[in-house]
Order: C-alpha cells, then structure tokens, then sequence
C-alpha cells in the first residue's frame, strides 16, 4: 500500500498537482479527503476573479497579469496558478490561434499553473470544483490564483466576486447588446479596466462607464457583496469604502498591466487594513460550505430513494397527477 | 377573506398572472400552493427555448417569431409568453434605444405577454423561478412560450435546453472569442439560426457552423440532452433522429422567420410523432423536480440548524481548524 501523501502537493510537484486537479474535478471521494488533509495549508494565497463579457480580451489580460507577477520580484518570484472557468477562454480549449500563441508565453514556466475547467457539470458542480482548484494550488503556495469566469452566466459571476480581489474587464467597440451585460457586473468590480485601450472609441466607453459606476454602485455595496449568513458588523463603514479605480490597458502589448498589479496589490493592502480580506475570506468559506452542504444533502437523499419509487413519481408528473412541489413533499415523507 | 381562485390566471388576466409572477419569483409560499393548483392545467404550451451569444440579436428574432406566431392563424391566433432569462435582453431591462423601438410592436398586443427576470437569484432559483413562470403561461392557455437566455453560463444554458424545440442562434462577424461559445452549445441545438444573415461573412460562418455541427453532434446526442435518471428505452434510435436545420434570418425585417416558424412547427411534429415529446416533458419535469427538491432540503436543514453553531462553525473555517467538508460532516451529524 501507498501512503497517500500531500507532500508532493505542499511541494508543488507538477505531477501530483494534475492528478489531484483532475480527482478534485471529478469529486471522487479520494479528492475530498486529500482536500481536508490540505485545507489546514490554505488562507495565504491572494485570490483575484477576472470577469466580463466575451470579446474584451480576459484570457489575455491574465496572461499578462500573469506574466507580471513572475517577473515583479525577480530575487523571490511569485508562483501564479489559472484557473479558467470561462467557456470562451483560450485556456479552456476553445482558442483560436492567435491566443495560443500568445499563450506560449507562459508555458513552460514552472512557476504557472494554468487550470481549465471545459466541461459543464451540474449546477453546484462548477463553483465546487473550482473552490477545490483553489485550495489545492493555495496550500501548493502559489502566492497569486487567477480565476477567469465569463462575466454572462449566473455561477460564473458568483465564483469571480468570491476572490478577494475582483476584476471586471470592459473593452470599447463592444455591440450594445453586451452593453447591458456590463452594467449587471459592474457592481461586483473592485477594480474596473478597459482593456483593448488602443481601439477608438475608449474615451467614450470609459466616460460612459464612470457613468454607470456612479449607478451601479452605492455605498452600501462597497461592504460587502456575499450571500451570507453571518457577517460580523465590527467594521466601520467608513474604513471599508474602496472607490473602484478604473483602468486602462492593452492586453496584446502589456500596456498598463504594470499599473494594473499596483492597483491589485493596493486593494489587497486596503482589504488587510480595513479587515475586509478577512470578511471575504468568512463569504467565500461560507459559499463554499453552502455549496457543498447541498450538493451532499441531495447525494445523501438519492441514495436513499427507491430508485422504482422515483421513476413511479416521475411517471405521475408526466401525468400531471402531481406538481413537482407535491412529489417533493411526497419525497420527504418517503412515499411515492 | 377572499377565496384563491386560480379561475382568473386559467382565462389569462393580465393583471392577475402579473401578480402571480410575481410571487413565483419570490418563491412565495402562496405561489407553491397555486403552482400546484394549476399543475394539472399544464402540459399543452409549446416551450421553445431560444439561446445564443450576446450580440446575436436573439432578443429581436424573440419578438419576430412571436409576431409571426400572432399573426400565423388569424382566425385563431396563438397566445404568445416570452420568458427572458438573458441579462443581455432588452425584455430585462438592459435596453438600448432601438432594440426597445422594435419592441413596440408587441406591446400593446394582448396576446402577448413578457416577463423578464433580471435578478441575480441563488443557485438553482434562476432555473426554479423559470419553470414556475412557465407553468403558469403554460396553465393560462398560452400555446407558445418562448425563454430566452443568454447562451454563456451554465444554468442558462440548461433552462434552455430544457424546452421542447431549442433554437442556437448565430451571427456572423462576431469576435473569435464568441465563436468559442457557440462550439460548446451547438450540441444542444434543434434547429440552428443564423442571424443578421444580411452582415457580410455570412457565407463563411455558415460553412465553419457546418463543420463544427458534424464534429459537435454525433448521433447518440440526438436522442436525449437531459440529465435524467429514468429515460425510458421504448424509441428507437432511428425514429428519433432529427437532422438540425440551419436557417438564416434577419429578425430587423422579418427575413427567413416564416420558414423558421416551420422548421419549429416541424420539429414539434417530430418530437410528437417518435414519442420525443413525451421524453423531453419527462426530462424537463425530472429537472424541475431535482431543483425543487434540493432546494427543499437546502431550506429545511438551514431551518433545523442553531444560528450560533452555524456561525461558530464558519469561524473554524476561517481559522483553518475544519475543513467544509469536515464542516458539512459536522452539521449532518447536528454538531457544531
């Protein structure tokens, strides 16, 4: 027998690192116990969601912020883990070349990790997996764990604001109807850049965009954006408030990128002055305990029910013999 | 008191199933009750579910395809609901100009009915609130029920696979990072459309849309796309097929929408002869369940669980001395 051991993972080994990733996708009961044994190594990693519409260069732009933070601290490098969780993204698979290309920068560099997570599980599946991904590069020490969602869809967006430092990327020249998406994002922004800044038109979306910010996001929601149970009031609000910075970058050539890890870094510092990184940290451990308290809930009860009983159930819906809110306290009760 | 009545939303009061939405969205515990009274009401609308990337014009072939439904049997005109689930949607609010211009021509139509859901929900409440909305068009005589979503994030995606007749809408000349998108939704297409199919390009995407169909759709994917416990195996797989047309339109001047309003009427007529229909009722019902369900036991356990242990127990998480897994054993066992 082999020692299962999470030494291999707190040593980073690339390995050991992929197998795991792939048992954490698949929540094999394997994956859970390495997950407890690793949890207690977690909690130093700074966790920044990058957000937005399809077409505003995301994938690029975490290239690039990647690439930054390697090469920001030359004497001790950070380590940089990916994980993509956006179906449009280069790094999921669904690239085009020019992304690949531009990709290979940060291949072969042992200190990044990128991530995909391609396929579309169940509804709580998505948010699991990728709080798992999470804590495994975390207590891996990599000191940076970009996490990409598309900014369009409703788990996608949830997982992006749970990170301590959320990004929502815009770009000018955008149709109208992704527009609209913006302004439903725009409130989760803790920093907001304008990438493609080289494309007319950025002078009126950024005008345009300050517009909606003032809109979108009143005070009170600079706080705190979680749904949560239990939010400690200790802070005051006055030391919490972050004005969202808006900037501008182009991700193709690296504009801006530099003042764009001075502004991450900065929310970072304002999070552990204000005690706001650790009410994030108390939303996201809170999301992640929901998530997976109902995922195990529901395997709980299937293994529990007949499998006879519920296809005779499902029979009577078809019939419309019962509501499904009928069936489901039929369920509970244990009959069918 | 006043006796509940669902007598007004069975003959389709605007103001009375105005209300009723209402409360379904909000999940009420009245709105349950008359989602189960008018349950046995269901099951005669056809549900065709409409999805795409953002900047596809979705939105405006929506309300073309509702027009020409209105005006399809003039001495018996269908009764249209359109369900928008797409942040991106003019029927949700995220409006520009013109899109709102076009919309003129349904309002007013008392034939017609939209609802929007704009929210952010919880986790399965998008899908939940969704199937309620639709029961409820579905029981007050509406014999098209369009949904509408946004064809990037996961939930959406599933809503609307989750109709009878699902429409994947295209256009040419969007950006490579949409293009990505709509590899990973082709599969779920009945009938694939090209939009704003007078933009040039609209040869090439064709073509590469063929291409990508013939490697998205292998033969066994046209059977059934739920995910269901208790398919029944009586059809045969050479009954079922059903090869997804693809067809152009321009949803600014109507172009292609009457051949569309065939190609789905056609599709309709399939499903019903092999017995498909009944099959995805089946599917579609199971799901609605599933969501019902869980979010049942979700609530119930919260209901049973002391505050102070829930809050103790987060702070161990926060502390690294549990892991949430370790957590979720903990609150299964009522210790915290």
């Amino acid at each position: 027998m082999v020692k299962s051991s999470i030494d291999p993972i707190l040593s980073g080994e690339r390995m050991a690192l992929a197998r795991l990733l792939t048992e954490v996708e698949n929540d094999s009961p394997a994956a859970r116990r390495t997950l407890d044994e690793l949890f207690p190594h977690t909690g130093k990693a700074h966790l920044i969601g990058v957000t937005g519409a399809p077409g505003t260069g995301k994938s690029s732009l975490v290239n690039q912020i990647a690439l930054h933070y390697r090469r920001a601290d030359a004497a001790n490098p950070n380590r940089v883990a990916i994980v993509a969780v956006d179906p449009t993204s280069p790094f999921t698979g669904g690239a085009v070349l020019g992304d690949r290309v531009r990709m290979r920068d940060l291949s072969g560099d042992p200190g990044v990790f990128i991530r995909s997570m391609a396929s579309r599980g169940s509804l709580g599946g998505l948010a699991q997996a990728t709080a798992g991904m999470v804590q495994v590069f975390d207590a891996a020490g990599f000191e940076i764990i970009l996490i990409e969602t598309v900014g369009a869809g409703q788990t996608e967006v949830d997982i992006a604001r749970l990170a301590h430092t959320t990004l929502v990327v815009e770009s000018p020249g955008l149709g109208d109807d992704i527009q609209a998406i913006k302004a439903g994002i725009l409130e989760i922004a803790d920093i907001l850049v304008i990438n493609k800044a080289d494309l007319p038109g950025v002078d009126n979306a950024e005008s345009a965009l300050r517009g909606m910010l003032s809109l979108a996001r009143p005070v009170e929601n600079l706080i705190h954006h979680g749904q949560v149970m239990s939010v400690p009031e200790t802070e005051s609000q006055e030391d919490s408030q972050w004005e969202p910075p808006l900037l501008r970058t182009i991700a193709t050539d690296g504009t801006g990128v530099e003042e764009l890890l001075a502004a991450i870094d900065q929310h970072a510092l304002h999070l552990r002055r204000t005690g706001g990184w650790k009410q994030r940290e108390r939303a996201r451990l809170e999301a992640e305990l929901q998530t997976l308290l109902t995922e195990t809930l529901v395997e709980e009860f299937r293994a529990r029910i007949p499998i006879k009983h519920y296809t005779a159930l499902v029979e009577k819906l078809v019939q419309r013999k019962l509501s499904p809110n009928e069936a489901v306290k039929l369920l509970l009760k244990g009959k069918a």
